[in-house]
Parts: structure tokens; C-alpha cells; sequence
């Protein structure tokens, strides 16, 4: 079985992984953006989207490392875009262009079935919607022996972590509040389900995180 | 009017600044006391409890700077003590022993008046039972020019802050998980109510940051 890994996953310190009022124009809320300036500073994140520098050291690092070993992903479906219930049509392909950084199958967990989508740059959309453990075995199935990378958003990682089906999680604390949003361990008793602490680490622009479970 | 600062308030990573059913014998609540690890490890504290040695460097300067022209302290009652209700007899005189860590006076919230108590080394026990903006202004008056140290606990410490009485916050966030226990944040907009990170700074122990007001 592959492991189920989160990689920098960004909160706030008051605990949101994204700001209220998510939309179409705003898809991480009100102040979300603030969240993922780390990541996007990183040499990894702007070569992910076409651009040269960025920092490396210890942000940088941990953000090469979500890409590490990876054979799928499991995205939830508000992270996969901003239509909610049914789709209308087929015209939402996604936030990330006709080539999304993923490059594996991603499987997007939704109450509503629609056909793959086929990208360019070998990522390929898929619609589950028969729930979490189903998601995992297709995305275990189709990594082909690499483990499997949980995106997000918050809804879907607390599924997961209630289900205690995640291996490690590393968080990216950005010295930023929000006040408000969705919080992602609040009401999770997250050491009973066996996790603990296992690295952290803070740089100029974030304290990172390491949760993984015990033994 | 002086400052009215907090000061090594430690947290779990996931938000709790104190365990469940704190008790005489866990007044941290279990699991509670992992919080103050980083904080009993320093020289400060170790000195303030007559030891010798302790780690110096930023967990020390944080845990000095909270000491620094502090005139007068505010407690939450259940911060005094573990006795719930009407105070049974005066017997209860605190955690600390004779002679008290504060040497200052203190003012302790409560419901249920009480004479001052006078203990050794300039500390002296104040109960304040017409609420947290009496108990300021009764601190700020004993502070005689110098600012005001807000020790919590949770709840004292989220009435303040609701109120928007608290000029700094240093938080210190501990690698641990609680699961569950007395949030600090959940359910305030701190940004809304003016507040911004101003500073934060990692050690092996614990995660340092400074929210303080804008302007």
C-alpha cells in the first residue's frame, strides 16, 4: 500500500487553511492568499509555473519534497474548481490552464459523476464519487507503487484524518490571521488518532510541520 | 495609561493553551505541562525557581522580556487555583508557595470576594470581582507608571482580547498536539479586532510570535 502524504498544506496562525468567502475570484477566501506566499516564493513553485528564481533553503526544500515519489493525487472538489452541485456542462477543466502541475492521474472526490478529463502533460481529471476510501484505492492503484499526495482542501483532509488514513502531513504555518475560515484541526482530538510532531522549523516566511503517525 | 502586555502564553500546534480537565493535580489539564517545556527549560524560569543553569538565547530573551517593567499582574481565578465556586476558607493561597514568582501586586478575577492576601517577596493577591475592565484599571493604578502583564488563563485571556484591551500577545507554540482543551483563537476575528503578527522566530522548543496592534 503507498503512503497518503500532505505537503504544504499553509495555515494560519490562527489555525485556517483558507480565508471565508470562497469563490471563483477568491478561491482560497478573503486573505487565503497570504496562506501560499512561502510556497510561491519558492524555486519550485515558480518553475512549476514558468518562471526563474525564487528562494531555496528550507522552504524551498520542503516544497520540492511534495513532489517526490508521487503517483497520483486525491483533490476535493472545491479545490478541483468553484462549481458547486451538478456540473451545467463540461466547460470547468480546473484552476491550472490546459497543462496542470499535477502530471498523474488526480482523483477529484464530488457527489456528482462526470467523464475523465485528459490534460495535457500527462495529468488526467477523475471524478469519484463513491467517497474517500474509494478515492485512495483508484489513486493507490494508479500510483503504480509511488504514494499518493492529499491536496487539500480542508473539508477533504479532515475527512481523511478522522479516517486516520493519512501518513504524514507537513503543514506550513505563514505568520499571518485570518480571523475567520475553514480551520483545519479544530474539534480533531489528532494525537488519539496517533499522530504526533515529528519536525519543525520556522524560516522568514513560514514555521513548517511535520505530523506523522506513531511506529 | 500603561500596556497591558501577555507574555510565554504557550499553545499547542493545534490551538489549545491548555489541556482538558485541568484539576489540583493537572492544573495544565492533561498533556497540559508540555506546553511550558520550552519555557522551564530557560534560564529565567530556572532562576525564578532558584535553579541554576537553563538554556539561554531566544526562548530565554522571550521568557526576560516578559519580566521587563511589569508593574502590576492580572490573573484568570482559575489561574490562582484549582477551588471553583465560593472560596470554601482562605486556605488557598496559590501555586507558588510563600513566596509567589510576581512581586508585584495582583489582581485575580473572581466572582467571590476575598480579602488581599500579603505574601513574601512584594506579592500581593488582590480578588477583583466587578469584572476584567475594573481589574485593568485597578492594575494600571498599582502598576504606578510601569505596564500591566496579562497571565491568563484561556478564558481571561479571550475576554481581554474580545475587548481589545491587549496591546501585545506573545504566543510561543509548542511542537505538540493536544487534541483537544481550551482554544486561545477559535471563534475570534483578532485581525478584525486590529491585530497583525509582527515577529516570529523558531527554537527547537517552540515557535515564538508576536501579535500585536496595528498603528
Amino acid at each position: 500500500m503507498p503512503r497518503l502524504r500532505v505537503h504544504c498544506f499553509a495555515l494560519s496562525l490562527d489555525g485556517y487553511g483558507a480565508g471565508p468567502r470562497q469563490d471563483r475570484d477568491q478561491p482560497l477566501g478573503v486573505g487565503g492568499g497570504a496562506l501560499h506566499e512561502w510556497a510561491l516564493a519558492t524555486r519550485t513553485f515558480r518553475k512549476m509555473f514558468g518562471s526563474e528564481g525564487g528562494t531555496t533553503g528550507v522552504d524551498d526544500d520542503y516544497a520540492a519534497r511534495g513532489f517526490e515519489n508521487i503517483g497520483a493525487w486525491i483533490l476535493g472538489r472545491n479545490m478541483f474548481g468553484p462549481v458547486r452541485g451538478p456540473w451545467p456542462d463540461d466547460t470547468w477543466r480546473g484552476w491550472w490552464g490546459d497543462e496542470p502541475p499535477y502530471h498523474t492521474a488526480v482523483f477529484v472526490l464530488t457527489h456528482y459523476a462526470r467523464e475523465a478529463i485528459r490534460m495535457a502533460g500527462g495529468t488526467t481529471f477523475h471524478f469519484v464519487t463513491d467517497g474517500i476510501h474509494a478515492a485512495l484505492e483508484r489513486a493507490a492503484e494508479a500510483a503504480g507503487g509511488r504514494d499518493v499526495r492529499l491536496g487539500g482542501g480542508v473539508a477533504t483532509l479532515r475527512q481523511y484524518l478522522r479516517a486516520g488514513l493519512i501518513d504524514e502531513m507537513h503543514l506550513a504555518m505563514a505568520p499571518v490571521l485570518l480571523g475567520s475560515g475553514e480551520a483545519l484541526l479544530a474539534g480533531i482530538d489528532v494525537p488519539g488518532l496517533g499522530y504526533r510532531c515529528t519536525q519543525h522549523v520556522a524560516t522568514r516566511n513560514a514555521t513548517h510541520f511535520i505530523l506523522a503517525r506513531r511506529g
